[in-house]
C-alpha cells in the first residue's frame, strides 16, 4: 500500500468507478470529486454517493459548475439525446460537453495541489467510446504538461503530477472484466444520459448501448434495470 | 474592426479590464466570464459589472465555481492576507489560489467552442505580479496546446484557439499607461485583496501595493478611495 493521496474523478458511472478502483489496489488514498455540471442525468450524482461510500473514499466533494450556462450540448440543454443509433467514432454526437474533462481535471487540479496529491485518476477511455476529443492519449498527455507548468507545488517544490487514465487502452467489456476482478459492484452505477424520472436508464442513449455491449461480451448480465422492451430483445 | 467574437475573462481588476479593452480596440465582440469562486474580496464581482457595462460586452456570464471546498488560499478561506511586505516574485504567497487560471481558462475554452470563438483574453502579466505559476508565458503556452488538443472545434473543425495574454510583458506602470490611452476608467475597478466592509480597499495588500506604484510611475493619481493614513503618506 503506498498511503499517497490521490484525487479521483468520480461521475457515479461505469468508468469512473472502475478507475477509482484501481487507484485503491494500487494503494492510494481516495479523495473523490463529483462536480454536478447541470446535466440532465442528475441521477449520475447519487450514483457517485453510493460508488464513493463502496469505495472507502477519504473525502467526497461535489462541486457545482453549471456548465449549461454555456450550452451547446444535449446533455445540459434540451437538444435530443441521440437515441439507437450505430456508434461512428469518427462524428462527435451533440452529448459532447464543450471544455468538460478539461474543467473537470482543473478543479482536480486545484484539489490535488492543498492535499499535496500527486496523482489524478480520470475514467476516460479511447476505445469504447463515443469519439470525444478530450477522451484521447494526446490530450491526456497536454493536460498533464500543462498542469506541471500551472501549480506552486509542481513549480516550487519540483513534485511532478500525473494524470491516470487506467482505461485509455481498455474496451468497455475488458473495462467490466477488470472491474469485476476488482469487486466493482455495478449496480450501484448511473451511465444513462437521458434516464426515466425514477432513474432507470433508457437502454438506447449511445452510452447504455455501449454499456450493455460490454456486459454481454463477458457474458455477465447488467444489474440495472433496463425498460421491459430492451431486456425482451 | 475584425467583428470576431472573444472570451475575455474579467475579474473586476485593473489587468482583465486593460486586457479586455484591448481586444476591444482590435475588433472582437466581447463576452464577459466573470467567476465567483468564493473569494473573499465579492467587491470584484460587483465592479466586473460595471466594468463589462463600460466595454459594452455583449454578454456577461457569472459563473459560481466554489474553490473555497478545497482550501489552500488566503483569498477563499480564514488566512490572513499578507500586508505591507516587499514583493519577492520567487516566493509564492499565500494568495496564490490552486489552479485557479486553470479552472477560469477551461471554462472560458468551454464558452468559447460553443460561441465558435476563436480567441479568449486573459489580463495576466509576468512581471509585476506576485510570482503565480500560472501567469507566467510558459503556462500560458502549455495550455494552448492543450486546449487545442481538447475541443471538437479543434479536432474536427480545425479551429484554431489562441489564448491572449495581451500584457504579459507589461509592468503595472505600462498597463495603466495603455488603459488611459484606451480610455478605461480605473475608478470602475477593484483590486485589493482584502477590502474593507464598504468596499474601500486596505492599500496595504501586495495587490494593492503593486497597483499604487504603477499609477504613481505615471504620475497619475489612482481613483480609488484608499485609508487616509495612505493617502498622507
Amino acid at each position: 500500500m503506498n498511503g499517497q493521496p490521490a484525487v479521483v474523478l468520480l461521475s457515479g458511472g461505469l468508468d469512473s468507478y472502475t478507475a477509482a478502483a484501481l487507484a485503491r489496489e494500487q494503494g492510494y488514498t481516495l479523495h473523490a470529486l463529483t462536480i454536478r455540471y447541470g446535466q440532465r442525468h442528475v441521477r449520475e450524482i447519487e450514483s457517485s454517493r453510493a460508488v464513493a461510500l463502496a469505495l472507502g473514499v477519504v473525502r467526497h466533494i461535489e462541486l457545482d459548475v453549471d456548465l449549461s450556462a454555456f450550452g451547446g450540448s444535449s446533455l445540459t440543454t434540451e437538444m435530443p439525446v441521440p437515441k439507437d443509433r450505430p456508434i461512428d467514432p469518427d462524428d462527435i454526437p451533440s452529448t459532447y460537453v464543450p471544455a468538460r474533462n478539461t474543467v473537470f481535471l482543473s478543479l482536480a487540479l486545484g484539489w490535488a495541489e492543498v492535499l499535496k496529491a500527486r496523482d489524478i485518476f480520470i475514467g476516460v477511455n479511447a476505445l469504447d467510446y463515443s469519439g470525444y476529443p478530450d477522451c484521447r492519449p494526446e490530450y491526456i498527455g497536454a493536460f498533464e504538461a500543462m498542469a506541471n507548468l500551472a501549480t506552486k507545488a509542481a513549480v516550487e517544490g519540483g513534485q511532478r503530477l500525473t494524470i491516470h487514465a487506467p482505461l485509455m487502452d481498455l474496451t468497455k467489456a475488458q473495462i467490466i472484466r477488470r472491474g469485476v476482478e476488482l469487486g466493482v459492484d455495478y449496480s450501484l452505477t448511473s451511465s444513462c444520459y437521458d434516464p426515466a424520472p425514477d432513474g432507470r436508464p433508457c437502454g438506447q442513449c449511445d452510452s447504455c448501448l455501449l454499456r450493455q455491449k460490454g456486459f454481454r461480451e463477458n457474458g455477465i448480465s447488467d444489474p440495472l434495470p433496463y425498460p421491459q422492451t430492451q431486456a425482451a430483445s
